[in-house]
């Protein structure tokens, strides 16, 4: 299974991706976890060292090397040919494989364009097994959906908080999502501090499209100014049951 | 004077660049209000309905009018001779004038690249009273900077909130503003809670560089699932004190 997590900016998107990939990792061989914002933590959110993720090289640079192994310019099937290429640019944590869509680039070079191109590549043409999951943490916002990066996902997971702007965000999602043939959205309500913030993102979407809700975290709202802010007990068991819920409505199918 | 707001997603960029945009209208003739962020509400933020600002012909169609007019591919100076074209495509509101980069394009379309580079163009031909101000509302995180959208700016705004997270991504746009030839930056210090929050920030910069600290607003905070969450007046007070830092700043020069 493929998916990827996206809504708008501060709602919580890394926090929750790190959970889902941790809650992931205690029941599968191997979860993909991708960062495809470059102005994203998600290394440190997982547990590895910033200066490791930074030092990785940029994913564009394989696609020379998977051009010169399979001979021609196009890759349907990154397994098993060109699986040791991507091994050069992950990093392995425990059953974690760490993927980063590309760098820090200088200030008025370019845009992030051929990097949400190659993403989607790469992670159109990984075949997984049942035990494997892709975890990608999107970009704040919206351009990630019209470039197309996650195009070749399963399930789009749109985190949103109890705010209208959030709940836009969501919507425009849906909207783009489905242009991408992406069949299934769906909503994890977080930062949720009281039962009338949750009934007010029920309110918003149809009930089978939400697959939980997160409480407020006291805990890493006051972490968030310590080096390695990370995610609390409860959150995770809080993604468990999302995890089962994906997986469930995935067997369901 | 132009000026770029940036930060990480979720910080209160489009809040702060709100209040700004109304204290600058205080006291100036003009505020070109500027959406750079096609996932962004900074209309509604300064109270234009939002069926008004989506409605807004997209500044990219500007080109071919502006060359046109022009006689040429290039323009060095919008006014006059454009500053009529540049009328059909903003809104005013008292003596705001209020611009969106772009609208939403369909999923897996395209980028928004051009609209990034179009909208650079058009600050940097801006010839500016000393009475008229822009003010540009950046989009979450780091890629307007490598793509040079804000190139023309006279001052870089970050927000940031007392987290680790935010910091890290306020020290890259110093960095991609030095870049870009941005020679002035600076810090707005936003939903403190605590005098130990206002010192975590304070520890991160040099004194010189932050502009002021805006406290956390529960208002704001509460009012966020309302359909027009407004700005509250606190809010307001503080970033007067900031216009006037600026300004100040600005005549010392």
């Amino acid at each position: 299974m493929k998916l990827a997590i996206s809504g708008k900016g501060g709602v919580g998107k890394t926090t929750i991706a790190a959970a889902l990939i941790k809650s992931f990792a205690e029941t599968h061989k191997t979860v993909y976890a991708i960062d495809a914002d470059p102005d994203a933590c998600l290394a440190t959110a997982i547990g590895i060292p910033e200066t490791i993720a930074s030092g990785l090289k940029p994913i564009v640079e394989m696609r020379d090397l998977i051009r010169a192994k399979t001979g021609d310019g196009t890759f349907f099937t990154l397994n098993p040919q060109v699986d040791d290429v991507l091994e050069d640019y992950s990093y392995r944590f425990n059953n974690i494989r760490f993927i980063r869509m590309g760098g820090i680039k200088k200030g008025g070079s370019e845009c992030y364009c051929r990097e949400n191109t190659f993403l989607n590549a790469v992670v159109s043409s990984l075949l997984l097994d049942s035990n494997e999951v892709v975890v990608m943490d999107m970009g704040a916002g919206i351009e990630h959906l019209s470039r197309g990066t996650a195009k070749g996902v399963d399930l789009m997971l749109v985190v949103v908080e109890p705010s209208r702007n959030s709940i836009n965000t969501a919507n425009l999602v849906k909207k783009l999502a489905a242009d991408l043939g992406i069949r299934k959205v769906r909503i994890i309500g977080n930062k949720i501090r009281s039962p009338r913030e949750e009934e007010f993102i029920k309110g918003q979407f149809p009930p089978e499209e939400i697959l939980g809700f997160i409480e407020f975290n006291h805990e890493i709202w006051e972490s968030a100014m310590e080096p390695n802010s990370v995610a609390a007990g409860n959150l995770l068991a809080g993604m468990r049951k999302v995890r089962e819920k994906i997986l469930r409505e995935a067997g369901d199918q």
